[in-house]
């Protein structure tokens, strides 16, 4: 295919002609197909469902910690902390429940250090500034956390073995106002990178120059291999936080949102003992306990790590085809067109495109006004603001097949002749 | 019964060496007894059982608002809405749903208005000085989350119609800092008052000094009524409030936690629509959603509020003859003595027992040296303190019927003896 920029002005009319007919075919159809949000399908979700009789009226209902019917055990259920740990890379001791999302556990982490400080330093309330460094492009929901209390955002470049540990290690260790980083270590989302242990190593070894920073590694797809044969792996950085003498440096953030149900699975932390007792003191003030049957359900239903890999396994020939699909179109429409790169990850939830600069937002709105509804473009940048208007985070998971080919197959007629303009407007 | 404080001193001389043979003899059975929270017994834990089964591979798991098993729908269900309005008397469309305990709703709540304000006012970790004020005895929990946020709590005196209303006008009316107060309208905790409707108008008719000003209503026991044919009844205090003018003043929590499973139930507030706006900024950081199978599952067991009533009047046969077993024991071992008064409560989790001054500490301690475990005394009282050291509060629920009048026997033996050594000091 020639490239779009090598083409001459007539070319690019001619082409814009055809394509928008094409679009406007596709307008005519009042389609409604939506890429934008993470969801698992259906088919999914159905994986799970027998996880719903697990807890029934002849159930033993009584463990180590007592009838888990009743009030109690505020830092979860023994079991659970063994499974959340062998999922999270943990010793069960690091690891406290919490409640069915981890999005909440991550945002009481924060509320508490805003209100409180972290292990004794000044609450963050009392503060004139605070900031957050926040690996681009990134998961909108880390972003609204910060947005929420008024920490200020900066952007740090994401490379394809993490984030420009450079630029991370020049804040942390001499700016004391950095109190965190959000990290997706593993199938980074939206753009699928695998941190390299050099890079978690790198993150184990800050000399932060605030002792209230901490590492929030939000390890959300650490289980959701699309290719469970060849799984990624990334270094355990509690540990590695450990030997290089930070042992309270980092939070680990787990849960099963995208193992059973989203917003009905269990969720947990793993982290040392001196932040879980930090944790725990607003803990004893929030709650008696988190649902321990459901954490009982999750733990019948999935067992132990054999049990969630064999679970995941169904989950990834399930999103594979999606998957795949998506790369296949773009690369029979758009390769070699030089209007944009995309990624081909090995698992979480996200293809990430990147277009022309300034063409993402445009793109968007074009693909909803033929009825597919992506993630708002700038919504995986912090204040929602894309400095080069490229980035489009594209969700295969939750159509069908079928859905997602046209919806991809739209998608790209949106690219080209978006980017047609651009190159025309030039 | 001759009142103790009419004994000779021989005569208690007496009688403390007969009751202490007592003591020491249920000291040598090595008993293990727990009156200490308002847990519910397994029996009536039994009752939900049949709901764990409510969902299942076969059930439609479609709503009005979707697959309820996937993300979205931030503020619930609406059926679960609909459910717990009733519950809570209010409309549904004043009704948002949250977690699995109102606890940390109320602690969400108060955590909000410390980071953000109330709709639009000074946060309150921007001031000086914020207090709360407490009617006492009264729920420790409660007491717990203001000590966590640094809020000073002013004791208030319960009457038998609710708390000392000229005392809450005086404060509320005149004194900006004070920008709540605890209630617990029906069947309070732990002294069973039920408020009066004048008590509810003179709550809504309330002309707070600070705008931010909220009455934080837990209806922890709304449907927990001892004697179903005869339930008490209060005035609903979103309608009083709004037609005092004070549309806003009042969150009203409520939840499933003694209704079904304790940590495991469905919780909500209802409120103004401003306020639900205000609650709503923060929801849309913490969280996508709560866990709606939850909600689902609640909401097809319990139906609607016919339902609830069939299902709270089984938790009544359960409850009544432990309230009944208690209180008869009290009664013939105590009455006339002049050493204790206690409560005949219609509703609740608890009897509140008042002891000669200075005498409640030693009277808990004692009964746990002889392997009866009672509420911290002091617990009922902000900071722990009570004034008098008279209250102790007496769970009667989760025991076995024999296992609590055992303890009920050892309490009433405590209390005498203790009373004994006061008047013997005098």
């Amino acid at each position: 295919m020639k490239p779009y920029h090598l083409m001459s002005k007539e070319e690019l009319a001619s082409l814009k002609e055809q394509l928008t007919a094409v679009y406007k075919e596709y307008q005519g159809k009042n389609l409604s197909l939506n890429m934008a949000r993470g969801k698992p399908s259906s088919d999914q979700l159905d994986l799970s469902l027998p996880m719903l009789e697990i807890l029934n009226t002849t159930s033993d209902f009584n463990t180590v910690d007592g009838d888990t019917r009743n009030y109690g055990v505020l830092t979860g259920l023994a079991e659970a902390k063994q499974f959340m740990g062998e999922m999270m890379s943990a010793p069960a001791e690091n690891v406290y429940m919490y409640g069915s999302a981890s999005l909440t556990l991550m945002f009481d982490t924060v509320s508490r250090s805003y209100t409180h400080g972290v292990m004794g330093s000044t609450p963050w309330c009392k503060l004139d500034k605070v900031k957050f460094l926040c690996p681009v492009p990134g998961y909108d929901r880390h972003f609204s956390i910060c947005d929420f209390f008024g920490i200020e955002m900066v952007n740090i470049p994401m490379t394809p073995t993490g984030p420009d540990m450079d630029m991370v290690e020049e804040y942390v260790n001499n700016d004391e106002t950095v109190k965190g980083i959000w990290c997706v270590p593993l199938y980074s989302n939206p753009s699928g990178e695998v941190y390299s242990d050099e890079t978690v190593r790198r993150f184990a070894n800050l000399k932060p120059a605030a002792k209230d920073f901490r590492i929030f590694w939000d390890n959300a797809y650490c289980v959701h291999h699309l290719y469970p044969e060849k799984p990624a792996q990334i270094l355990e950085i509690l540990e590695e936080c450990a030997k290089a003498g930070n042992p309270d440096m980092v939070y680990k953030f787990g849960s099963t949102a995208k193992v059973t149900f989203p917003g009905a699975g269990i969720s947990a932390i793993a982290t040392s003992k001196a932040n879980l007792a930090d944790m725990q003191k607003q803990m004893n003030a929030q709650l008696i306990s988190h649902d321990k049957l459901n954490q009982l359900r999750h733990v019948r239903f999935l067992k132990d790590g054999a049990g969630l890999a064999a679970h995941m396994a169904k989950h990834a020939e399930l999103l594979r085809p999606r998957f795949e699909a998506v790369d296949e179109i773009l690369n029979k429409e758009l390769a070699g067109l030089e209007v944009g790169t995309w990624t081909k990850p090995m698992g979480g939830y996200f293809v990430s495109f990147d277009s022309l600069d300034g063409c993402a937002k445009k793109i968007v709105a074009m693909c909803k006004e033929a009825g597919v509804v992506m993630t708002g473009a700038g919504a995986t940048f912090p204040y929602g603001k894309d400095p080069k208007d490229s980035n489009i985070r594209i969700a295969p998971s939750f159509p069908s097949l079928e859905e997602l080919k046209l919806a991809a197959e739209i998608f790209c007629v949106c690219v080209k002749l978006v980017s047609i303009d651009k190159l025309l407007e030039a």
